[in-house]
């Protein structure tokens, strides 16, 4: 639930047969760093800034002649909506993922979590924790 | 210090004269986000992977004969080495700055700290606090 929260959702998306262009007014047009593409609503990738730069760009391909669906990551992990945010956190750390795409159990995209709202949202949430128990233990006189 | 261990040490950087095409090559050589562009070491701007999206791509500008100069962010903010990380992740958190150059009193770029490395590097700091003042109080029984 709290993952629906901190979400982009619904995920912005393209169609398996948009350019790399298009992808990137997608991108631009809705502040996100990776668009989900999809066939018929399922999940068949995701697509980054960081991969426009790397596969496209870099190899002087033309983006408007370049279709997404051959410079997207097709193997893409992606998470249930019922998983919680720390395993998401930990699951993004550890792969190195910016973006992460939630999927119903039919493979429809429901959302994109990024990497930059859960670690904001997640100190956010430790500083809270860490002011509260200061607080609580420092009126009883017990902090040092 | 710390602020230097976390950085990016040396930055990565391009000369004002370079072109988009050379700044995507040093990121992407790099595996960097965004590059600092100098005059004989001195700042003047930055580059980043998103400007390269939402200012050359975006606008179908040609990567090779766009200098960098012209689309990079030129009114910069910097932090001088002796600042702390807390200071430095409420500066990149409030005004939404994925990279800040670390400059020193000369205007020389002493490296580039990224948001990515400075909220990992605190969500770690966080949880052993946590995980330290949880473990300390529950060893006196006055945990609950």
């Amino acid at each position: 639930m709290s993952l629906m929260r901190i979400a982009h959702v619904p995920a912005v998306s393209v169609d398996v047969s948009a350019s790399v262009f298009d992808a990137v007014r997608a991108m631009v047009d809705s502040s996100v760093g990776a668009v989900a593409v999809t066939d018929n609503g399922r999940l068949k990738g995701i697509f980054s800034e960081r991969d426009v730069i790397k596969k496209v760009i870099y190899f002087d391909l033309p983006p408007h002649d370049t279709r997404v669906a051959e410079v997207m990551t097709a193997e893409v992990e992606s998470i249930s909506p019922e998983i919680d945010l720390d395993e998401a956190l930990k699951i993004m750390i550890a792969r190195h993922f910016r973006h992460l795409p939630i999927v119903d159990e039919a493979g429809r995209v429901l959302g994109v979590l990024s990497i930059r709202n859960i670690l904001q949202n997640r100190v956010e949430e430790l500083e809270d924790s860490i002011n509260s128990i200061t607080a609580y233990y420092s009126a009883d006189g017990a902090g040092g």
